[in-house]
């Protein structure tokens, strides 16, 4: 028989352990922070008609998707994100009680050039609120992604706020086309990357009869960035001639307000050149970036999309969530090394010293999991010295070992593999003792 | 612009939170038993190169793989199972230090008929040991499926065992060739399904040279099925003659040993004609089904498929393991209502009475959080009663209250949803009197 050669694709990885368990906490404690809002899980398929997922993520993002036939030759593709499904789901079950807040964590696939570093399958985290246009609901997608932040460890971050409108009212202003607003759009995102020179270039060459330098002179100055509410009044007068440049500002600064009652103000900054990249965004977007670590990109980022549920429908639902991206932040927490490696979670580990003793240790190990320690069981008596090795190598804090000299005096050998000592204890006292030094008593 | 239809694949669902709260809870249980043995997660991707599923899981199963070319023209597709991307992992990664214990809970597609109530998209919950050949292992991996069915409550199971050896050496005595083997093994595993009659039958068409008395006469009787020595005493003989049989048998025994020790000779029955649907089990085979619901058919099953790393080694790698299905353990549960239904996790929403009150309980949201309390904020001043019925219609326990009356006099209304009543309270005391009433105090 030819043999296979184990291997994965490009952009997809394997977690083994070590990595898996990081993961895993890191999950649980996203998840205890959705939960505390009051999010609701939900899951939907890997799979959707392609039709649902088509025109949602611009051109560029459309390439990206992974779609095939089936064997009933259903056109199909893997979704890209956790949103636009979420969004069919609202469409499909008119019932769900509005707001509906809901969490759903889930890898999404996208046929990304690897070679920027970004992976094909990845984890997405998201939680959005459908059902209230409130920028107070804004202001709590915000709250959730510090809440997040903070409670992963991570000290200083930075939430990036900006609204569509306000952007669209600027372009509308600069009497550039709507139909070249996301070419712009596209190039603004990319600003800090590129710099002012190349940007101003690629902006003139994207909307060329655009007044670039009216823009510009609505974009606020250094001071003003630090102090909104001057730039705010300084640009009034000019965003009024827009109606959605003036319902952006309006927006904008009613969510400053409540980020401010929510003590976020200090983690919350605005910035008037943000777009995000995705069609569907149409007020309100944000982003999280750690502060300590900007290279690594945002680690969450989302926004108000209040006309995307109705391409399924007909008539507009308001909606607006965030996704927090796993894999970016675990790179940025290792490279901050507040992330705890571990690769166990057994607290004991039971070795017999012959195959005899095998039964007895399978009893052992249930009375020991029946009081709350996790406890692996040889499976074979093989030499000590192995495994020992083997429970050292994973980081396993205690072995039990029972022999033919133990089974016969009723008592058992517990090893306290950190500390590197053993002692003899009876049988009937083995539980106990064994839970006292699992509690670190 | 065009609707799109919103709906979903056949044979793909979603699951609302009233439905995914119960599998998550499910799913928590499951982790925490799979870890209490030493069990660590991996994860692994959904796609995988065609060839490394291809020639595992026999020709029906093959039929049923999505598979598909991605952009860059590779044959590709989604993970039918968890334990041959775990076979592919272990040949991938030598340096795991073994035994390897690892779980993984994931989705896994397979596009089968969904008239026989199958789904296309459903999750399996592996736990798997590699790199022993001692039968603990499979002792173990029972044990843990007790442990697992125990954890969730559920009474009345049974875990049918056999060993594939067994079986096929009572083939081979009965003059059956090895190829014809795999169809056979088919008609026997649907036996119970349809029964003596057609069995033989089908039996006879599938091999037409075996001697199925002697097949038959190797079979327990109703007696010796309840005291699976008297059988083996009996047959041993007959059995001797072929290696693969007296293995097989062998093994059984020192598994029956090691579950007897392990107290669960109760729940174990040795079932000589379980063959398991998948070519790759080579010793052990095991599924569990839950006694007061057999019609809905195994929940949970495994064995050992000692020849399958090899398949990418070259070198044979010993391994057991099983698998369990929440769908249908759900689907069991339910029927057997021991799943509690719950279409909240929130145990407080906030109700400010005007839109200016709203930055106020956004803080206090913050604040009920941070002791603890699940808190949901409505993010407008709607009508009072509409506020009430939503958290009624979720089964929130409490609502507090905030209007202008109670802001200015420092004061916030609990409203008690279960018992309904409600009360008025110092805004200095609300904390932890909320606190309190959600403790059951």
């Amino acid at each position: 028989m030819k043999l296979i050669e184990p291997r994965t694709l490009k952009g997809f990885r394997d977690f083994l352990p070590e990595q898996a368990i990081v993961r895993q906490r890191l999950l649980e404690k996203i998840v205890a922070t959705f939960q505390s809002f009051g999010f609701l899980p939900l899951e939907t398929p890997a799979l959707e008609y392609a039709d649902i997922l088509t025109g949602k993520y611009g051109g560029e993002g459309e390439k990206l998707l992974y779609r095939f036939r089936d064997q009933g030759e259903r056109d199909v593709a893997l979704r890209y994100d956790l949103t636009v499904p979420l969004a069919r789901v609202v469409a499909q079950y008119p019932e769900l009680p509005k707001p509906f807040r809901r969490y759903q964590i889930a890898p999404v696939w996208r046929a990304e050039n690897t070679q920027r570093g970004r992976f094909r399958e990845f984890t997405q985290c998201d939680v959005d609120i459908v059902g209230t246009d409130s920028i107070a609901a804004d202001a709590e997608v915000a709250q959730v992604l510090a809440a997040v932040l903070t409670k992963l460890g991570i000290k200083k971050f930075e939430i990036r706020l900006n609204n569509r409108k306000l952007l669209d009212g600027m372009l509308q202003i600069a009497g550039i086309k709507e139909e070249l607003w996301t070419p712009v759009l596209r190039v603004l995102d990319k600003w800090e990357k590129i710099g002012d020179e190349a940007g101003r270039l690629e902006l003139e060459r994207a909307a060329p009869d655009g007044d670039f330098d009216a823009f510009f002179a609505m974009l606020p100055t250094a001071e003003e960035e630090d102090d909104a509410t001057v730039w705010e009044s300084r640009v009034r007068k000019t965003l009024l001639k827009s109606r959605q440049g003036t319902e952006g500002l309006n927006e904008l600064q009613q969510l400053r307000g409540l980020l401010e009652a929510a003590d976020l103000d200090t983690v919350c900054r605005f910035d008037v050149l943000l777009a995000r990249g995705l069609d569907y965004y149409t007020g309100t977007v944000m982003e999280a970036v750690l502060t300590q670590k900007p290279d690594i990109g945002s680690v969450a980022g989302g926004g108000r999309y209040d006309g995307l549920i109705g391409r399924f429908t007909g008539k507009d639902m308001p909606a607006v969530g965030a996704s927090v991206g796993i894999d970016r932040l675990i790179a940025a927490m290792e490279e901050l090394t507040i992330v705890e490696k571990q690769s166990a979670l057994t607290d004991a580990y039971l070795i017999p010293l012959e195959n005899a003793l095998l039964p007895e240790l399978l009893a052992l190990g249930a009375e020991l999991r029946a009081v709350g320690i996790k406890t692996e069981c040889a499976y074979d008596a093989e030499k000590l010295d192995k495994q020992l090795k083997y429970a050292d190598r994973l980081g396993i804090p205690f072995a039990v070992i029972v022999g033919k000299k133990e089974k016969a005096e009723g008592t058992a050998v517990i090893r306290d593999l950190l500390e590197r000592r053993q002692f003899t204890v009876r049988r009937g006292t083995l539980v106990a003792k064994l839970q006292g030094l699992v509690k670190g008593e």
